[in-house]
């Protein structure tokens, strides 16, 4: 921003954008099946910009992105995820191991970007402002950012998939990051095969949405 | 969505759209200072339903709400946050302190509504998909969720500010959740006295936000 003309005093949306909000969080999805051709070049970094304008305690901003484009580490994080898939599996038991079996979980294979998001929870940025009593806040954070990226991905067209099946530390040894990173999760962007506004969790029978009153008390 | 009409089998975002969600992630603030007035009847209820539409592990929809009206409820958390600031501050020194000492770092008293989100940890929704390696992902999904409260709340002009100088605990005990909830945090909604695109804690010269590149490794 520096160096800019100032910015406006104020900032109104109008109704036909939040409507179209509204649609880009209907039609955000889980994108675990993936065209292979790639992305137009630096739409990750644009992407990661945006992220940088999220949310963090105490401003902070303890997001790191590990963009993962070498063919041997992207291979065993490959192997990570089919170890720790295979172990999920064994730990599911009848119909349910026979219906796991046959989810497609991650798009690693076809997806054209990689990155990871790590919490650098060592970062003095900020101060300790806010995470006294809940440094988890630092992990918030970098997952306020991950799911910037998902909508405005989802905004150009571009699926996203978080690969939450996977053995944190060992990522960690695999991306070769500080000790003091958490990761929140690894991802796959690519174009999606398909659009649907139903998750893919939900189609296969996997599990179904519940209406939001259930989620909500009052006191 | 039951009984609706069948959705598009697609649907595309233009560049003006982009733009103006570009604006709403410039535009969204933490916002300390709120106008006294009510919120629009069902406001709230209706961000929550936008909050469902976030993305979850496994399915799961482990974000649960809170909605505090109560006025000794109310009372009651801002004494705990009262008493965990004036914690924060003692482990403040020098310059620090007194800059901290200024800091506005919750409008619990202005604000026309509170709720607080928690993670439901004990949830079998989902069938413990993604979450056998990374049992947070219930906390990070509950995030996504007051994420999208955020986003979608400042398109409406309404403001949020999430309240993390809280003891967890007692913020469950004072609002008698089951004992598996998780804190996620307490939130302030109103209307803010004024918009601005650059955060408070940077205007008050608490903190500065860095360059994207900065947190970009490649590997």
């Amino acid at each position: 921003m520096q160096g800019a003309a100032p910015a406006a005093q104020s900032l109104d949306f109008d109704r036909a954008f939040r409507t179209r909000l509204r649609d880009l969080l209907m039609w955000r999805r889980d994108v675990r099946r993936f065209r292979r051709d790639p992305l137009p070049r630096g739409i990750l970094e644009t992407l990661i910009e945006l992220a940088c304008l999220a949310p963090s305690v105490g401003l902070s901003q303890p997001w790191r992105f590990v963009i993962v484009d070498d063919t041997a580490t992207r291979a065993a994080i490959r192997q990570n995820f089919a170890a720790c898939n295979a172990q999920a599996l064994a730990a599911q038991t009848g119909d349910r191991a026979e219906l796991y079996a046959r989810l497609k979980l991650a798009g690693l294979e076809e997806a054209p970007a990689h990155f990871a998001v790590f919490a650098d929870r060592s970062t003095t940025q900020g101060h300790g402002l806010g995470r006294r009593t809940m440094p988890e806040m630092i992990e918030y954070s970098a997952v306020t950012a991950v799911h910037t990226i998902w909508l405005a991905a989802r905004a150009e067209g571009i699926g996203m998939g978080w690969v939450s099946i996977l053995d944190p530390q060992a990522v960690a040894a695999i991306l070769n990051v500080p000790i003091d990173w958490k990761l929140i999760g690894y991802f796959c962007l690519g174009y999606p095969q398909a659009d649907d506004c139903i998750p893919e969790l939900e189609r296969s029978g996997w599990e179904q949405r519940r209406l939001p009153p259930s989620a909500v008390l009052r006191r």
